[in-house]
Parts: structure tokens; sequence; C-alpha cells
């Protein structure tokens, strides 16, 4: 089984960074890390040594996680005080990543495994997961042609009047029964999406909590995101950002449709996203800065007189134009003000250059791309252009 | 508006806590716990004092806080140097909420807030979340009242040969068109729920991580819970275990199909659970002990002569029969083992006796309901029966 393979690259490659950083184990906790690592995401802990096997520990259901798992050192949870026995010994320093254990997780492991420094791999982890395998820039491809296949489909399913709840229904409905799993993962704290973005015309100017160029009125206070109630307005940009997730990996794309007529401000704005895709992707090699690939995006935005509404409304402007995607959403690398790291080869970044424009709402493009030696290597296939639909 | 007098009810109860407990004050940071106190989801920080006013600190979007809050102290989020001059002062005692709190993020606050001690409100938070006000219950009442009407459709959109994800994706995306907002909040750290569970004949013995009877075999190892791509079996039970979330509330339900024949020892298994049903919610009254509503449920499984397959397949049983519900699908009480507290008037419970039988699949029953004076008070009305469909 490839993912036998898979598993075993993973784990040597964060023995190396417990090597490297002088750790004696890892201990893997976090239902997206466990599955990264073992290939199941049932509820259990998977500890890693500096060097030597891996044993998975395993709460609920130990009959799937045999199934599913890559591990062959595989047991039942064990009682608190074997605990200690079976992870390392008393003095070792032991990674988990602090970004997403609770802090209530840490105080029981530290009354379980007294004696352990217990040190935050959390960068470590973001890193590792970056670069994606064949196997992994596969499974984004596939999420892609899958998601391309339901943007295809829109003007089949759209008609005038629909409100934003309505389409991103019918959309999330297909997507589903060509095998979306949904459940979209995000790694920080103050972060959630269900499953995407459909924003018609002035809906893109209500600001709000996701880190993006845009949020949506969503349904109310508690779900303040995405698709409200509201008809989808003539004339103006309808914008579809969403994500396909398949075998837990994601994909995030967005196209921007039309009922009716396109302005020609709207119209100006999209043929600036293409050209940011465009400029941006062929510089997507190993090697190129990310906050570099953002200061090219800006300056073309600038260029074209859009640079004050570009990634937000003035005064909130998002400061990037891609992020890295994967298991999770909001992966490494980030395009971004900041982020001056050099991009390596098979890190998957989804691009999306957007504008704000005032009257109109939001245009722009968004792609999901491997960076390659030769450029950006697109993995999500559909015709990029603005679709116009029947009013 | 009502949510303005809610939130000072529940900012009223959380300083009585404080001041029991003898903390200074409480940092509500978790986006839904935010909701809870302050009627806004953004991404910020409430600061609440043991006495006198909150102080709502906002870091995206001040301006759609500003539009929902029921906080009037509101700003946009300072200068970490700031943060300590406005929350309090060192030597205080601060409450988070350790079981959701990421140790990355406590480790910010003792940075940003030096000299405090910081204690886990965890167990307070829930328990006062745990008990409902009017508002919260007739929410709940709307999001079951909405669902009830997508369970009544499913025989119109139900066709032999469906797979479980195709009925899955078509339950969805009317629930969605009913205004359901689809994100279901878990607190556990390893649960995650995409919507619901749906799960005909076989696919109900497949185990799993969630924690509840029956988590079906779902699309991959990424994402094991909930509908596969298998055809739906005739005559055998099919399970739609779904949520509905309506202002950020859950209701939660459970019907059973089946397309073609209702074996005896379906019908005989159904109807325990549906006595099981009537004789929990006839106890279920302020006073009436968790664990006791549990151990009832579980005599009349056994006298049914089913007590080896209540709640999962034996070995794998569930020790639980219901469930809080709320913001959060886990809330405050279980009726399970070890949860020896009595009940409280408003506590919302979804109470759900399932029985897996051998052969045939997952029977059973699940609505959601207030605790009252007078026993259950139900939340979600469908109708109960067993729905057959065409073959």
């Amino acid at each position: 089984m490839p993912i036998q393979s898979e598993c075993r690259n993973r784990i040597a490659n964060l023995q190396r960074q417990l090597e490297r950083k002088e750790l004696d184990g890892a201990l893997v906790i976090y239902p997206i890390d466990l599955y990264y690592f073992a290939a199941t995401r049932q509820n259990g802990m998977l500890w890693v040594p500096q060097s030597g096997e891996p044993l998975l520990l395993i709460r609920k259901s130990l009959t799937r996680a045999r199934q599913e798992s890559c591990i062959t050192e595989l047991r039942p949870f064990p009682s608190s005080r074997e605990l200690s026995g079976l992870l390392g010994r008393p003095g070792q320093k032991v990674g988990v990543t602090f970004d997403v254990l609770p802090a209530a997780q840490l105080d029981y492991l530290k009354k379980v495994l007294p004696e352990r420094e217990f040190v935050d791999i959390s960068g470590i982890n973001r890193n590792l997961r970056a670069v994606k395998s064949a196997l992994e820039v596969a499974r984004i491809r596939h999420a892609g042609e899958q998601l391309s296949k339901v943007f295809a489909q829109v003007p089949d399913f759209y008609t005038p009047g629909m409100r934003e709840l309505d389409l991103a229904a019918e959309f999330e409905s297909r997507s589903r029964k060509l095998g979306s799993e949904g459940y979209v993962r995000m790694r920080a704290y103050n972060q959630e999406l269900f499953q995407g973005l459909l924003v018609s015309g002035g809906s893109a100017n209500q600001p709000g909590f996701f880190d993006g160029a845009v949020t949506g009125c969503g349904l109310s206070a508690a779900s303040p995101h995405g698709a409200s109630t509201a008809v989808i307005a003539p004339n103006l940009p309808l914008m579809v950002d969403y994500t396909a997730v398949h075998d837990g990996y994601i994909v995030d794309m967005t196209r921007i449709f039309v009922p009716g007529n396109i302005h020609p401000e709207v119209q100006h704005a999209f043929d600036t996203a293409l050209k940011i895709q465009r400029q941006v992707t062929a510089a997507l090699r190993p090697g190129a800065v990310a906050s570099e690939l953002f200061d090219l995006a800006c300056g073309i935005a600038a260029e074209a007189g859009l640079g004050d509404c570009f990634m937000g409304v003035p005064g909130e402007q998002a400061k990037f134009v891609g992020h890295g995607v994967g298991l999770e959403l909001d992966e490494m690398p980030v395009l971004a003000k900041g982020f001056d790291v050099p991009l390596q080869e098979n890190q998957t970044i989804a691009i999306e250059p957007k504008f704000l424009l005032a009257g109109h709402g939001v245009v722009g493009i968004e792609n999901t791309w491997a960076v390659g030696p030769e450029g950006g290597i697109r993995l999500s296939p559909a015709d990029d252009a603005i679709v116009t639909l029947p009013t």
C-alpha cells in the first residue's frame, strides 16, 4: 500500500526534526495530525520516538484504527498508570503542538507523563505538512477536478431570484455527491468555515471575522460568514468561493458569475486579477520569496489603479494573496507581508487575488497550485472566465 | 432588544460564579463562548471583571462586532503593551476555559498579562451554558421545527438505488435552504461532525471514533463518519441522525426509514426505543439524577431482551442515552453512567435510545427535549414512527 511508505517517510522526516531539535520524541494527538502521520483519524495518540518504531494507542475505535493505520505497533489505550512506561521515560524532552493542544490536555500529559519537559513543535509540524508528496498533490488535484465539475454546472442550477443560500445549498449538494467530505479543517484558533462563501453584490462589503478578503453576511451572528438569505442581485458579481475535501485534502477555488451584464469596472478588476494570477503563478518556483510574490501582486493591482481595494475595502484590506492548503485550509506558506521565506517544491498554495469594488461587490479568481520547477502547477482545472447567468 | 437582557443575565451569572470561586475576572476567547456572552462571534476577547462592566476587544471585525454585540464597552484590540492595563491588574486570579484554550494561547496570555494566576473555569462555563433561557429554548425549538420538515420530506426525495451519500446530500441541501447554518460545533478535543450520520444496514456495524452508538463508514479514513458511497440496502433500517443549526443553536434528531419490509426484530427494538423515550422523558424533571435515567433506559432494554446491543455492538456499547445540546452538540448534562447530578429546569437534552441488531443495522429514535416541571418538553415535533420507503 502506498500509504504505508508515505507514513514511513513522514515519520522519518519528523524524527529528523526531533533529532535536530534534540527532542527525545513527539506525541501526535490532534486528529488531523494523527491522520497525517498514522493514516487514521481515530481517537488516540501516536508516540514517535527520536529513533525506532512509533507506537499508536487508540481509545476508539481500535478495530477501525487496525483497518486503516500504517502503524504496526498499535494497542488499546492503556491506563494512566501504564502510560508513562510506554512513552519514553522521565527526564526526556517531548514535542507536542501547542498551537492546537488545549491547556487542559497539556496538564493531563504533565500528570500522566511526569518529569518530562514538553516542547512546542507547532512550527515543525506545519513546515513538514507544507511540503506535499506526489500522492498528496494527486489528492488535491482530484479534489480540484471534482470541484471544477460543480463550478461548470452552476449555469444549469442557477435560476433568477434565488437567494445566496439556495444556490449555496445546490452547490454543496452536488459537491457532496461527487464525494466531498464537507468538513473543512482550519488550524487557527478563531477561524471556521462551512464549505465556502457564496456572496452576491453588496453582501461582499459586510466585514467579518474571517481571515480573507471577503466574509459574507451568513445566516446569523452565530454563523456570520458565507451565504445569506439575500436574493442574488442582477448585474452585480456573484462570488462563489468554495472548497472540496477528498481523502481529507482540501482544494480552494473561486469563480465569478454575473446574472445579466458585466460592468466595465468589474471586467477591468477581473482582468487585473487574472494578470496577478498569471504573474504570481509563473513565479511560483522553489526559492521564490513568499512576501515578494505578495508585493508583486500589490504592484500589479496598484498599476491598474486598484491598489486601494485589493483584498478588501479600504482600511480593512487583507495583507496576503495566497495561503497554503492541504489537510487544513490555513497551511503554510502564506503569500503575505512579512513571510520572507523561500518557497519549496510541492508546497500547495491557493492564490486568490480579489478586489472589493464600491457599488459592485467582489471580483477575483482563485485556484490551487503546486510549487513547481517551471512555475505553479495548476490543480483546479475549471475555466477562469466570468460566466454570465440569465436575469 | 431581548438579546441585550439575555447577555446581561449571562454575564451576571458568570460574575456570581467568579465571586463564589474568588476569581477577579474571566477572559472569554473561544468563539462560541464569546457569542454566548457577547452576542457576537467576531475574533476578539471579552474581559468580565468579578463586578462592573465587561470590556470587549475586537481584532476583526470591529464594525461587525459593533452591529451585533450587546457589550457597550467595545474597542479595537490594543497592542500587547496596552493589554495589561485594560484587563484587571497584576496579582489577580483570572478564569479561562482550559478545555478549549490552546497551550500556545495560554502562554501568550501569561506573557501579555504578567503576574496573573490563570484558573480553569471550563466547568463553570459548561454548567452555566447547560441551563437555557426561554429565548434559547425557543431557538432550539425553531431548529427542531425546521429539521422536522426535512424529515417529513424524505419519502419525496428518496429513490431506490440511492447511495447513503446521495440521500445525505439531498437532506443537507433541504436543511440548508430552511436556514440551517450547517457548522456543528463540538467541544470535545477529538470529536467532529459534518451535519449528521446517515447509515444504512451493515454500515452501522463499522465502529469509529465518534462518541455515540453509531459512527458510519464515511467517505475516507480522513472523514470516517456518516454517509458512505454504499447503496442504501432494501429491507434493512436506514438511520438518519441529523442536526440543524439556527442562530447557533443545535437540534439533534434521529428517524428510521426502511425501504421495503420491516423485520419483526427491527420493529421490536424500535418499540423498545420508544418505550425508553417515553419513560425517560416522563422523568425528565428538575432533581432527577442523570445516571439514574441511564439506568432506567438500560433496565427497559434488558427487560426486552436487548441489553447486550443497547447503544452499540456487544463490547463497544456507549454508556449513555442522552446528551446536553445547545450551542455545542456535546453540552452538559449527559445521561450516563457516573453522572450522579440532578437535572435542572431548562436544560436541553437529546435522548437517543438505539440498538445495534446483528444482521440488521441500527434502530432507534432521537428527539431533543427541555427539562420541565412535568417532565420533558419536546422540541422536535416530527412523527416518531418508522417510515417505509419503496424498493
